[in-house]
């Protein structure tokens, strides 16, 4: 921890400020510069009580505290320099191989997940998503199918060998979700609800998380740290989108997410394009973005009739735009020196 | 709803789109302007299926769609225009009375709970709040004493009359927490974690909901809306800080909330200025701002000893600060045409 | 300044950062904490080359650079403890009195400017606001009146009293404006055209300085040490709403800007609400919330007519819902310490 | 226009709303709903009073005022549904060819801004960048070295045959910068100095128009209108990152701007990746997904030795990083169906 003192307090002051950091169980280094004095408090920052209150301990004397450590270990890349690979029914994510998650927004009948499931396989992707439980912004949305969807999903994953992910979000359906989904998916709304990533990590199933709606780096990597403080190594980030202030979109997709992530942590991250930007005529470039800068998948909703969907229709790509996304797609995943996953 | 045609389609294309319209149970009206040709969807936008999805079904036709109707009905100002209030042991908000709830962040033991529930009685407060169960952004933060800590705040409210308010924040604790508290508070980051609202709902406490960090003002009016159609109609919104681009302070308390909250819902309305500013410093400043805009009460961390406090220490007040803070305030509130509530 | 290393480094790269931290003017102060080396640089930051670049130089040596100085001096309350006070026309801005000024959004005629003017001073207000260089999104929309509506600014004085504001949006104007007014404003969103705020600054007349739609708290301060830099030490700032997330409003008035930049400046600081919402409906709270916190005055805009209004004709309030805010207002600024100025 | 009207009016007040939009010059035309009247007020929008202040006027009455029609006409991609090319010294932006502009942040000397040209033309870009005038936040950092660095980039020109783009920043200085410079450059800090646009534009020479910090698409395309609206057809858009809460970047790049703008407008688009993430580390991968996603150009900031840089050290990429980046970025931009032009 740095301390910057404030300019022109007592001897007095400053004796009284070392004294609290000692008895904190760190040990101050007092360096005097021209404008300002600064002490360095050498002592583990991770195990010993902060000193982020001193100033309001000291509102005379204390002008600033700043951290010097980062606050989250287990997904710090310095864990794992290589990076991490998630397997999941015989497909690595995280590898050399590209992978394309799709499926509706909501699961809605075995027709519609069906077919769906059917023309995403054969357009190349590797995973069937779709929503059993949706969280939605007013109460009398649709609400998903519950445990009907689950078992559509697990019906579709043996038909086509698509392994399936799924959101959950509730902790009383944890059991129940993991028991058909092979990735558990989190949202963007629970982001930061704790004890459901404490319950989605404790299942074993892998865990993607997506960053929440104004969620900085450094607090989704913090929630990643839950997943795997909790004994669960399998964790992928998704970015979908922050809230700005540009209404044109839904949302922002920061794709700086991507090579930030890569630096900072051995996990893999995938990009949601289509929360991303809440409209389907963008999610083809996005696409191409999110692969030319290093993503390792993509997560797109496809619905085989946007206009009929029964959630989210205005972002969801139809079953002739997904195939040729995929074609268009390609090119950019060579070019980034990977090479589209096979089913 | 209002549906936006694009300059210059053909008559089959119209239409199409008026058919559609039909279909999904609307009467179209249309309107040729001068640059434009515009339809208006008749219909109830709250029970027909939405026309939003036009603008993809009909990407060369349709350029927008926009709804004209609110999506919120339980908690508008409409359904109640008297605006409602809150009766918790005697005590009632929402009336001309101005309730402060204060207490620590976090409940650490008792001799710092009972001496700050003393205090803070003394000073004035007719609540005391106190976290039991917190979130934190770290899974290596203090996280609450749990129930023993909801044991201390039944004693505390046992031994100074004070009704208590706290944090839920797991579905799995719902039922312990409201056995022990008079409020149940909905902490930001679970604003829109749909699934705890009903839980808290459904226990028949009243219930404080929190602004999430990036929630527009119609997404907090829809999460409480999750609160009143589950039939609790003790519902009380708090508006503690939204994200923005600044960082002088941790977020940016947007007392514009108040205002609108009274004109667009009746249920009354709480400022918490230390979550907002994450600074003591500026609690007072953002307390009288927060009284002379018209809310309803303030709900205030304090401390014994900020500087000792085991989470968010830099932005709890002490018991002097906050006794000084109870004086100054009381002319902003008269001025506002309210009294302090008596204990 | 200080600089972390990043862990695990050898000798000799951390040899190379203390030659180079030599090199640029510092004397360096190595700290060997737990986790990390952190280097303090003693030297003035404001007169040396920032070491900010060491980040790039030193890639895999150097973690993060932190200033530990404040960049602004002039308008520093260091600089000024006491507070300054702003004198025009024998009013003191930035004393116990609390100046109102207001006046219609744009000059768009002499009877609607002369109505204005007379029942706003009748109201009470201090100051007489216009603009006759208006600064449009479009460049269709009505852009001001010019030299003419200055014209018409400086007969109104004549005939009330009421000294002027008016704003400079071009260094082109700058002579013609500083002749006719009496305080120039800077709008929001020439907040960092440095050229302008330099010539504004030279003219000698009081500069309000509004906030940039997303201008940092920092920047503002900032910005306003160019007006003192260039020795005009009238400079108000003037918080108007910053952009962020929420639509429901305009802009976000950040109303806990008025006790940050009391703490930080020793320059007064006056509210607009009116550019704030957006809205006519939320002005009036907003005006009492701000005379609470403890603004300096309020810049209001007034129309006879809100709805034949030329520009922002949905921001602009009435003479007479003008003349029941100047009512409702007083016993908020006598709460605050202060007292309605006299004319 | 659409006009909204409340629920439960009476039948006069709806009456004085009709009388009101006749008045201004609009048919209009009533359509009663199930929850609301609507009102479609036909007339052009452009030409004729706006109906916004509606709201204001019949403040009981009248709910909400939407348009319908854009208000950016000219830069409009209806207006040239087929794309702009803007030609410069015999290449020629927005065609096939995918142009890099490279160069320092500022001109420091000969040596510097000579050695830096001569690299980035071998390495293959086909403009060269360099500010004379910098807008810096600080008074007190180095402002640009003036007409002498216009000269140096003269100077640069001649010896490379690169075209050059500097910035405007003062409307004193147009005629000085256009004389010497290909391309004006707007920042995004006078994005909405509306007398600056029309400044550069009347000079004739191509305008790039960065976008603003926390500029929507909208105001954008509005202030490029300034530029068309003043005969000047030769606009270029710029991406540069804008203003949100992630503090982990200076700006967060929207790179969806660039499909959208594409969709929206006929000018072309560059994005400057250097200021985007104001991190050297980071330009790379911004880089490919900029030309991923459709961009016809970069805008790219490279110094000979980034750490020794009198401006903006920590983003500005060395030649070699430079020189590798525009190796790695063909196979994007050839994905992209472009080919990297040739100097």
């Amino acid at each position: 921890m740095i301390i910057v003192l404030k300019p022109g307090i007592s001897k007095q002051q400053e004796t009284a400020v070392l004294r609290e950091i000692r008895k904190r169980g760190y040990r101050p280094h007092v360096m005097r510069g021209v404008a300002r004095t600064v002490i360095g408090a050498i002592g583990d920052e991770l195990t010993h009580r902060s000193l982020e209150t001193l100033v309001s301990a000291f509102p005379r004397a204390v002008e600033s505290v700043m951290p010097v450590q980062k606050r989250y270990t287990l997904v710090s890349r310095d864990a794992h320099p290589a990076g991490s690979t998630i397997k999941v029914r015989g497909r690595t994510i995280g590898s050399r191989q590209f992978h394309v998650m799709a499926g509706p927004c909501s699961v809605e009948n075995e027709k519609q997940l069906l077919k769906t499931a059917e023309a995403v396989k054969a357009a190349g992707a590797t995973f069937l998503r779709g929503g059993a439980f949706k969280p939605r912004t007013s109460p009398y949305d649709f609400q998903g199918l519950g445990e009907k969807g689950l078992k559509l999903l697990a019906k579709a994953r043996q038909e086509t060998g698509l392994p399936v992910i799924t959101e959950l979000l509730s902790e009383a359906h944890t059991e129940m979700v993991a028991e058909y989904t092979d990735i558990i998916q989190i949202g963007a709304r629970n982001a930061q609800n704790f004890q459901l990533l404490i319950a989605a990590a404790k299942t074993g199933r892998p865990v993607l998380l997506k960053r929440g709606l104004s969620m900085k780096i450094e607090e989704w990597l913090l929630a990643g740290e839950y997943v795997l403080a909790n004994e669960n190594c399998n964790l992928l980030f998704c970015e979908r989108g922050i809230r700005t202030f540009e209404t044109y979109t839904r949302n922002t997709l920061d794709l700086s997410a991507i090579p930030i992530i890569k630096k900072e942590s051995h996990c893999p991250i995938i990009v949601d394009p289509s929360q991303g930007a809440g409209r389907a005529d963008l999610v083809s470039a996005m696409c191409k973005g999110a692969a030319a800068m290093g993503a390792d998948g993509l997560l797109i909703e496809v619905h085989p009739n946007p206009s009929e969907a029964w959630s989210d229709g205005a972002q969801q790509v139809s079953l002739d735009v997904f195939k040729r996304l995929m074609e268009e797609l390609r090119p950019f995943v060579q070019a980034a020196g990977r090479e589209m996953a096979n089913g």
